[in-house]
C-alpha cells in the first residue's frame, strides 16, 4: 500500500431540504456573494427563486454570473474575477453542476492570481489562496462539490486543462434538484462517475483492499440506481445514491494507498472536449470500453483485474480469459441500454484531429506511468477504435 | 436514504515515515505542547525518543502527561486539565492508541469547560471549544484518530462514557508502529474495529448502498489481514490495511444515509468495562454473537440482513434459514481462531452485576430505537448468554 494523505475539508449537507443550511454557510464568510450559474436550468427548477429569496432574506448584496457554459470557458472566469474584484466578493455561492463548480473555483483561485488567468489554468504551481466557495449541487457525475479540481477550456486554442484550486467549503447536495435532469444527462453523468473509479481502480496495486471495495462499491451502485432513474426520474432512492457516489468518485478516496495511473481516458477525453466541445460523460463511454480493449490486448498480464472487474461488479463467472472480456462487453452494454451514444461518428466526429489529440493527450509522455503504459500511436489507434 | 452531514475536518497522514509530518502540524498552533502517552510503549519501540527529538530539535516547549489508562481515567483527564492550564499549553500531543486519544479529547475540552469535569463527560451538550489536537496512532482499533469521539471511566462509580469532544487536527498513522502490538490487542482491536461496522450495518435502512458496501469491505478487510497480521506481526500490508480500515470504521461513514441504531453492542461492552476494566474488543467480540442470535430469535423479520451479511462478507452460500445462523457462526469462529477468549466466565465475570449492568446499559429506554429494540430484560439474557 502506498501513502497517502487524506485533507478534505468540505462539509457536504446531504438529502432533501439541506437548503435549509445556506444561510449560515454563506454568513460566516461575509455579506457579499457572487451567485454563479449555467443556462438556466436553476430556474426552471424553481431552484434560483428559493436561493434568491434567502439571499434577500437574509441580507446579502448579490453579484450574478450567469451563463457559465457545460464545458466552462476561460472567458467566464475572466468574467468571474472581474466580477469579484468590482464587487468586493466575500464569498462565490455556485449553483450547477460540475462545470458551474469547477468555473467558480477557477475564478476564487483567479481573484488571487497575479498573472494571466490562462497561465493559472495551465500552470502545474500550487494555488495558495482562493475565495470561499460553496455550492448547491444539481447534477451527479463530476465530483466537484467534494474535491479541489476544476477543467477549463480555451476553445481558440482547442485546449481543455484540469488544475487544483480549492475545495469547496460547504456542499448543499440535495437529490431532488436532479429530478429534472434528462435521460442524456443522467447516463452522460454516471458514465463520468464510474470512469473515476475505473482511472483508479486499474492499478498494479493489488494490497489496498478498502480503496477496492469502496471502488467496487461504487460501480454496483451505479449499475443498480442508473437503470432506476431513467425509468423513474424522480425516484429519491435512486438520485441519492447517484448523487452520493458521484462525491465519493472523483474524491481520491478509491484510490487511496494505490500508484497514481494518469487517468488515461480523462485525458484522452479532454481532447475530444477541447476539439468537439462534446459533452464529457459521453465521451468518457465511449473510449472506456475500446481503451479496456486496447490494453488486455496490448499487455495480457493485466487480465487479473479484468476478472475481477468481471466477477466482483457485474457478478459473472466462468474462466479467466472469458471473463475478462465478459467484464468489457457488460459495461458497454450498460451504457448503450442508457442510450449513450457509443461511437465517435455518431457524434460528426472523424479522424480529422486523431493525431494532434493524441499527442497532446500524451505530452510529455504522460501516459507512460499509466496502468498499461500508453504511447502516442496508442492513443491514436484507441481514438479511430471509437470512430 | 436518510439526510446526513459530512463533516470531518481531520487532516490524516497514512504511512511509513509520516512523522516528517509532525513538526509543521504541530508549528501552526503554538510551541507549547502536551506531550500525552500510556504505558511507556511507545518507549519500548522507540518511537517516544523519535517524537522527543522532533520537539527539541523545533524549539517547542514540553509538558508530558503519561500513564494514560486503557479504560482512561476521569483522573488522568483531570490532570491533564491541570498541566495545560498551568504550562499555557497550544496544542495536545497524543501519542498512542485510542484511549491516550480519547482521554486528550476530553482534555482538549476540559481546558475550556467551566464546571466538574466528569459533569462534562456526562453531560449531553455540545463541546464548543478544544484546544487543538494531534495525535500519533500506535494501535488500529478504535478510529478515534479520525472522530470527534471519546469514552472516559470513572471506576469510583463504575461509568464509563462516551461523548463528543474535538476531532484531532492532524493524525499520523503509520502502520509501522503497530508491529509491535501483541497477538491479543491486535485481535482485540480487529473486533472492535468490526463491532464499529456491526452497530451500524444491522439497521433497517435498505437503501444505503455506498454505506453497506464500505462496511462490508471493511469486514472483509478485516477478515482478510487478522489472520496476516497475527501470523507476521511486521507484515506491513495487513497492519496498513488494518490501520486503514479502523479509521473508517467509526468515522459514521458506513453509517451515512442509514438510520440510527443506539449501538447495542458497545452499550453493553461499556458496563463491562466499567464493572470489570476488561479489554474492549474483547467484551465486544463476547457479546457480539450472542447479541446476534437473541435479535435473530426475536424477531426473525431481521433475518434478510444476516442472510446478507453471511453471503457478502463471507461469501457463503444456501438457503436463508442456514445462510443467517452461519454467518453469525463464521463470525463467531473467527474470533476465535484469532485466541479471544470468548465466554465471560474465562475473564472471571460471572452474573453478580448483570441486572445492574443491564438497567444502565439501557437507561432512559436507550435501546428502544436499535434495529431490533431491547429492553433491559432482553439485555440481561444477552450478558446471561456470554457467561
Amino acid at each position: 500500500m502506498k501513502n497517502f494523505t487524506h485533507a478534505i475539508p468540505t462539509k457536504l449537507y446531504f438529502g432533501e431540504g439541506q437548503i435549509d443550511k445556506l444561510d449560515a454557510a454563506l454568513r460566516g464568510f461575509g455579506k457579499n456573494v457572487l451567485l454563479a450559474y449555467g443556462g438556466g436550468s436553476i430556474k426552471k427548477i424553481g431552484l434560483y427563486d428559493t436561493v434568491t429569496g434567502i439571499l434577500t432574506a437574509g441580507g446579502f448584496t448579490v453579484t450574478e454570473l450567469s451563463g457559465i457554459e457545460p464545458n466552462p470557458r476561460i472567458e467566464s472566469v475572466r468574467l468571474g474575477v472581474k466580477l469579484c474584484k468590482e464587487n468586493k466578493i466575500d464569498v462565490i455561492l455556485a449553483v450547477g453542476g460540475g462545470s458551474t463548480i469547477d468555473c467558480c473555483k477557477a475564478i476564487a483561485a483567479g481573484v488571487y492570481y497575479k498573472g494571466d488567468l490562462w497561465e493559472m489554468v495551465a500552470s502545474r504551481h500550487g494555488i495558495l489562496k482562493a475565495l470561499p466557495l460553496v455550492d448547491i449541487l444539481t447534477l451527479a457525475a463530476t465530483g466537484s462539490e467534494y474535491d479541489a479540481g476544476g477543467v477549463i477550456s480555451n476553445l481558440e486554442i482547442n485546449e481543455k486543462l484540469g488544475n487544483v484550486y480549492t475545495y469547496p467549503a460547504v456542499s448543499i447536495c440535495d437529490p431532488t434538484y436532479t429530478y429534472s435532469v434528462s435521460a442524456y444527462q443522467t447516463a452522460a453523468g454516471t458514465a463520468d462517475i464510474m470512469s473515476h473509479i475505473f482511472e483508479g481502480y486499474f492499478s498494479r496495486t493489488e494490497d489496498s483492499s478498502l480503496s477496492d471495495y469502496i471502488a467496487e462499491g461504487i460501480l454496483k451502485t451505479a449499475i443498480k440506481y442508473l437503470p432506476i432513474a431513467l425509468k423513474e426520474p424522480t425516484n429519491y432512492e435512486a438520485r441519492a445514491n447517484l448523487m452520493m457516489i458521484a462525491s465519493v468518485a472523483c474524491s481520491g478516496i478509491p484510490e487511496y494507498g494505490k500508484q497514481g495511473t494518469g487517468w488515461p481516458c480523462h485525458s484522452m477525453e479532454h481532447e475530444l472536449s477541447a476539439f468537439y466541445d462534446i459533452t464529457h460523460g459521453v465521451g468518457l463511454a465511449i473510449l472506456t470500453p475500446r481503451w479496456m480493449r486496447f490494453i488486455l490486448k496490448k499487455d495480457p498480464s493485466c487480465a487479473w483485474r479484468f476478472v475481477r472487474f468481471a466477477k466482483n461488479v457485474w457478478g459473472l463467472s466462468g474462466d479467466d480469459e472469458t471473463l475478462a472480456i465478459a467484464g468489457i462487453a457488460a459495461l458497454e452494454n450498460f451504457f448503450r441500454e442508457a442510450k449513450i451514444p457509443m461511437t465517435l461518428t455518431e457524434l460528426g466526429i472523424g479522424e480529422e484531429h486523431v493525431a494532434e489529440m493524441a499527442a497532446h493527450a500524451n505530452r510529455g509522455n504522460y501516459l507512460k506511468n499509466a496502468f498499461v503504459p500508453l504511447t502516442t500511436e496508442d492513443i491514436e489507434e484507441i481514438f479511430k477504435n471509437c470512430l
